[in-house]
C-alpha cells in the first residue's frame, strides 16, 4: 500500500494525495446516509494524471471511486468502510476548454461545476439548459455519470441528450478521446452513452462536449390548480399541443406537499392549493417576445379552464413572481425535512398510467400504514415522481423509519413494477439500490450489464459493488 | 447444414425458410454494389421465432445477417458470397403494437415500414418525425440498427433520439424486453443505445417504443440564395435564434448540384441558383398558426437579407410550392445518377468548420483531378454533407471511377479527419467501410468496440465482419 501511495504522489504531486486529517467531505455522502473510509483521496490536475492514477491502481488491484461534487443521492461516489478504496476526485479538472458558437457546443473538463457551464453559455449569448437543485456544487462529470435529469427535461432531455462527446480514462488507464462536437456520427458502437449513466463503474469521465441552444427571448411561468391527477395529465397534453417545444417545465405538486411549504415557509405564500388535490407549475420559453409568450400561454390556460382540467390559474407577472413560484416548488424537499424524516422515492411511470398508479398506491399505503402522509411531487412532463412517504403526524419518526422503510420501499417498488415504471428515474443506483436492482431488472438485462462490466473493467476496480454486482 | 435448415423450418415453418429460387431481393444490396449468396433466407413471424432462429444458428455456429427493408447504403444487411450466412429477414414482424397518446409513445415491431409509423402517428393526431428518402420501404428496425438520420434531425435528432425502448434477441437467442415508454430511467447501463447503431452485430432488434410529438399547426418552407458557405452558416445561426425549435429543416445545395437538377429535370424549375454558389432550403414548423409561422419566417428572412447572408429568398405560398422545393432537394441524387457514375461520401464536420473544410477540400480535389465536378449538398443544420465527386465532363466515367475511387475516398477522408469530422454521418459502416474504420477511429475506441462485441456475441455469429473486425 505504501508503494501505491508513493506512486500516486508521483503521479499527481504529494499535495494532492490526502491520507490524513479530516477527509469526511469526500467520505460522507450528500444525504449523510453513509460514512466510509478512504485509503486516500487523490486529486489529479489533468486527464493524463487521471490516467496515471488509474494505471497505478489497476496494477495494485486497488478499487477506485470516482467523485465529482459529491452531491449524488444514491451513495455512488463515496468509499466504503474498508479503508481499501481510493477516492478519485475530479474537482481540480475545472476548465472550460472551448466554446463554439456556430456549432452550438461547449467543451469542458469533467470537474466543472454545472453553474459554470450555464454561465459560460450565457456569456456567449447561448443557453445550456441542464438545471437542478445542486447546480451550484455538482459537476458536469457527475451529471454525466448519473445521467442527471432536473427541471428542463420535458424540453431538452436528460444529461445524456445534451452530450455529444466524451473524454474517458479507462479502467486500464488509457485515454479515449471521444470529444466530438458532431450531431451525426455513425462510425461504430455508441461508447458515449454506455459511459453516461454508468456511475463511474465502466470508466472515468474527464471531459465532455455538450450541446448549447439559442436563448429564448422570454420565459414565463404559470401556476394552475387542477382537480385531479387525470386533469394534470390532460393539461400536460394541452400544453404540448399549444406550446410545442416552448414547454420547458411541467411540475406537479400534491396538496400535502404544498401544505408543508405553507406551514414551514409561510412567507412563500403558496397560491391556489387549498381546495384542490394538485397544483401544476408550467414554464413556457418563447423565441419571439414576452408579449407573444404571454398571449400563447393565456390562450392555453383559457382552453384548460374551459375544459375543466384546470380549476384556476395564474401567470407570473414578472421575473420576481416567476422565481417565487419556482421557489415554492424547490422548497418542498426542505419543508419535508423540516417536518421530519421521510422515505424518498425517485420513480418514473408512463405518463398515461400515473393517475391510476397514484390512486392505487396512495390507497394501498393508507391501508397498510394508517395515518401515513404522502408527499408527492415531481416532473410530470417526464413521468417522474418524487413519491415520498412521511410518518403519521406526532409519532416517533425515527422509530417509524426503522420499522417501515424496507416495507414501504418494497410496497412502492412493486407498484412501480406493476405499472411498467422505473425504481430510479433520475438519481441512479449507486450502492443504495444495487441490492434491489435484481428484483426489478430482467435477468437478461442484468446478464448483459455484467458482461459489459467484465469487458471494460475485467479487474473490477472501478467503483465495485455499485450499480451491478459481478 | 441440412440439420440446421430443418431446425429453422421447425422454428418458423417451412414456407418461411427460403433456400431455392431467386433470392436476389435479399442477397443484393440497395445500391447494387454487392451480390452475395445466402445459406437460407429465414422469415420469422414473431419475436419468439427470432429467438428460436438465433438459438439454432448459435448452436450450429452459423453466421446470421439481420435484414429489414434492405435499403442500407453500406452493405451491412446482405450476405457475403460464402453461401454460409443465414439472412434473418424481419419484415413479417410488422404490427403496430400500441399507441399511447398521453405518454406520446408508439410501440411497433421492428419490421414495420417507416411510413406506417408516420401514418399511425398521424391517425392519432400526433407526429412521428423521422423522415428519409427510403421511408416507403425501409423498416424501423433498420433505421434503429443504423441510427438513421434524414431531414428533420436539426429539430428531432437521429433515430437514436427518437427511441425510448427496445426489444432485442441476443446472440444466444434470449429475449431482452426493454420496451419501456419512460423518458427517465437510470437503472443501469444504457443497453438501448448500445444496440442502436450497432448494425445487427450485437443483437437483433425485434421491437421498439418510439417518441411521438404534437403535430405542428403549420409547416412552411423557404428557399434562400446565399453568397457563400460562410453565409449559409450565418443564416443557420439566425434561423436558430429566430425560430428556436421551430427550425425543422436546414438543407444546403451547391450550385453544380442544382444545375444538374435543372439540366435533367427542367420541369422542377430550380429557383435562384444561377448567380450564387449555394442555396438553402429552410423549414419552419409552428404550433400556433400558418399566419404566425409566416410572420416569423418573413422576419427571419428580412434580417438575413439586411445582414447579407441571404442574397435573395422566397417563402412557399402553399403546400404545393413547398413540396416542389423539397422535390428539388430530393432530386439531387437522381440528377447526379442521370449525369453518370459518381463517388459518394456521407460525412459530418462541426458546423463552424464546414466553410473552411469545403474551401480547402474543393481546392485540393480540383488540383489533384483537373476538371473534377463536386456535387455538394446535405443537412447543414446537422453538419452533414453528402460531398460527392463526379468525373470530369465527357470522359469515360467507369474508367474514372476505377482509377480514382480509392484515391478520392482517401483524400476526402483525410480532410474529414483534419477537420475533426466523421467518415460516416448517417449511413453507418457495414462491410463497405469496415476496412477503413481503423484508419479513422482511435485504437482505444476500437479496442473497446471489440471488447463489447466479444462480450455480447462471443461466437461472432451476428453479422460478422461488419462494422468491426475482431
Amino acid at each position: 500500500m505504501n508503494d501505491l501511495i508513493s506512486q500516486l504522489r508521483g503521479a499527481v504531486g504529494a499535495a494532492h494525495v490526502l491520507t490524513d486529517g479530516d477527509l469526511s467531505a469526500w467520505e460522507t455522502d450528500w444525504r449523510k446516509r453513509s460514512r466510509g473510509k478512504a485509503l486516500a483521496v487523490v486529486r489529479p490536475g489533468s486527464t493524463q494524471e487521471v490516467a496515471a492514477v488509474m494505471r497505478a491502481c489497476a496494477a495494485a488491484g486497488t478499487p477506485v471511486v470516482p467523485q465529482g461534487g459529491n452531491t449524488g443521492l444514491v451513495v455512488g461516489g463515496v468509499p466504503d468502510e474498508s479503508g481499501r478504496e481510493v477516492v478519485l476526485s475530479l474537482t481540480r479538472l475545472n476548465r472550460v476548454r472551448a466554446i463554439d458558437r456556430d456549432n452550438l457546443t461547449l467543451t469542458v473538463d469533467a470537474g466543472c461545476v454545472l453553474q459554470n457551464l450555464q454561465q459560460a453559455a450565457e456569456e456567449a449569448g447561448l443557453l445550456f439548459p441542464l438545471s437542478l437543485a445542486a447546480e451550484g456544487s455538482c459537476t458536469i462529470g457527475g451529471n454525466l455519470a448519473t445521467n442527471a435529469g432536473g427541471t428542463q427535461v420535458v424540453r431538452y432531455g436528460n444529461t445524456r441528450e445534451l452530450c455529444l462527446g466524451l473524454e474517458v480514462v479507462t479502467a486500464q488507464g488509457e485515454v479515449w478521446d471521444g470529444l466530438t462536437g458532431l450531431r451525426k456520427d455513425n462510425t461504430g458502437y455508441d461508447l458515449r452513452d454506455l459511459f453516461i449513466g454508468s456511475e463511474g463503474t465502466l470508466g472515468v469521465i474527464t471531459g465532455a462536449t455538450m450541446k448549447l441552444y439559442p436563448r429564448p427571448a422570454a420565459t414565463l411561468t404559470a401556476w394552475a390548480a387542477v382537480p385531479s391527477m387525470e386533469a394534470a395529465v390532460t393539461l400536460l397534453g394541452l400544453a404540448h399541443r399549444h406550446l410545442g417545444a416552448g414547454l420547458t417545465g411541467f411540475e406537479v405538486m400534491g396538496q400535502f406537499a404544498l401544505s408543508l411549504v405553507a406551514k414551514h415557509y409561510p412567507q412563500l405564500r403558496v397560491p391556489l392549493h387549498e381546495s384542490v388535490p394538485y397544483c401544476v407549475l408550467l414554464e413556457n420559453a418563447d423565441q419571439e417576445s414576452e408579449e407573444h409568450a404571454r398571449s400563447v400561454f393565456e390562450r392555453l390556460l383559457e382552453v384548460a379552464l374551459e375544459d375543466g382540467c384546470a380549476a384556476d390559474a395564474v401567470v407570473a407577472e414578472n421575473l420576481g413572481q416567476a422565481h417565487q413560484l419556482w421557489h415554492i416548488r424547490e422548497a418542498i424537499p426542505l419543508a419535508q425535512a423540516e417536518e421530519g424524516l421521510n422515505i424518498k422515492h425517485d420513480i418514473s411511470i408512463p405518463v398515461s398510467r400515473i393517475p391510476a398508479f397514484c390512486a392505487d398506491t396512495d390507497g394501498l399505503l393508507r391501508r397498510e400504514i394508517p395515518g401515513v402522509r404522502l408527499v408527492n411531487f415531481g416532473h410530470l412532463g417526464d413521468g417522474n415522481l418524487h413519491y415520498n412517504v412521511q410518518a403519521p403526524e406526532g409519532g416517533d419518526m425515527k422509530a417509524f423509519l426503522n420499522a417501515n422503510e424496507e416495507r414501504v420501499n418494497t410496497l412502492v417498488y412493486e407498484q412501480v413494477k406493476r405499472f411498467d415504471g422505473s425504481i430510479s428515474a433520475e438519481h441512479g443506483i449507486g450502492l443504495l439500490k444495487a441490492g434491489k436492482l435484481p428484483d426489478y431488472k430482467s435477468p437478461v438485462a442484468l446478464g448483459m450489464m455484467r458482461a459489459l462490466k467484465r469487458a471494460l473493467d475485467p479487474g473490477n476496480i472501478l467503483n465495485p459493488g455499485r450499480v451491478v454486482h459481478i
